[in-house]
């Protein structure tokens, strides 16, 4: 088994502070997005998508898709669980993952994938001859912004993100803020819980996976 | 327990033909999304983020996002399993789901939500004040015929969306699809894996939820 991943992306990131969280080690190999390396034909003959992260198995068949490569983990090796255990809790960790995708990592995605150069006609990922679209930066730093204060709302009342235990949305909020800052949209300073949170995250073991 | 939902809508599709699969029941309260009735303050007492579809528990807690939703009725009911069984078929049904969601729905939505008067300033589900970008029709169209193929592609090989079992991807791909006709992207009749496919789960029961 092997994963195919590329260290400074946000996406391989959250599969990689998952493995640390359940002490899952696996084989890594770097394929820079950056150079494009994920669209080489080399890579096509692995993944055809060229999405990174892509976990492959040692018959070739592979689960690509951030969460699900988790899911797969998590099904693996239950413990410890970070997907929720009780119905309540799978629930509220999976719609917290996707809002963190949909309200923060996407709105990142927007920014950096219409803005950088590197990205040129690579607007959206998995999808060829896509050309930028100028007005998506400002509606991802907009959709950033708002994001933020909702991190920060749900922080003043919970001491993780879905609730009083660690889980998978942790990891993802912190990969979506990490991220936020890394195409130029900061956390403000007056949003004390999610500062005091991030604190808190980021001083795990995990963080730097 | 009450199911928040909008009858022509595919997200709150999904999570009825989910329960029907099940066979669970559940009040569900319609909620007019094109005459924007989700954002209205009485919705947002209940999800302040105007959600369509909504899970709301006896105590006003709530559970949002679709695949969320489904997720907690998996937990409470396991069978019959629609996110797959062993860890490389959970791993397969959620990779198909988020592939579906990104590559179908989503793209659908660009189509929509970028070009229906009814969703004007509303270019993004749960972002206020988003002026719609015309260009993103266009990207949305060409990601559905990419995505017909897709599916087509993997239906040649396998009789089910994520492999020989029916599951929540072949819910999800159903409601895509049928999505993508509705905002006027036909499937091409040489698809005919897809368009068998598509008429042996129309033909269930779940299909008309």
């Amino acid at each position: 088994m092997k994963l195919y991943e590329f260290n400074p992306a946000p996406n391989p990131r959250r599969v990689r502070m998952f493995l640390a969280e359940k002490g899952i080690k696996v084989d890594m190999e770097q394929v820079d997005i950056f150079k494009g390396e994920n669209l080489s034909p080399e890579y096509r003959a692995i993944n055809p998508r060229g999405m990174i992260p892509t976990l492959v198995f040692d018959d070739g068949s592979f689960i690509d898709e951030t969460m699900a490569i988790c899911r797969y983990f998590e099904a693996e090796q239950p413990e410890p669980s970070l997907f929720g255990k009780t119905p309540r809790e799978q629930g509220a960790v999976e719609s917290w993952v996707r809002r963190i995708e949909h309200d923060g990592i996407a709105q990142a995605a927007y920014v950096i994938r219409n803005s950088n150069p590197a990205f040129e006609n690579r607007g959206v990922a998995g999808l060829d001859d896509c050309p930028q679209i100028p007005d998506l930066v400002e509606r991802g730093r907009k959709g950033l912004t708002k994001f933020f204060k909702t991190l920060d709302d749900q922080l003043a009342k919970n001491e993780f993100i879905a609730g009083s235990n660690y889980s998978a949305a942790d990891i993802n909020a912190l990969c979506a803020v990490d991220f936020a800052e890394f195409v130029g949209v900061t956390v403000p300073e007056d949003l004390t819980h999610l500062s005091a949170w991030r604190q808190k995250v980021t001083a795990r073991e995990s963080s730097k996976a």
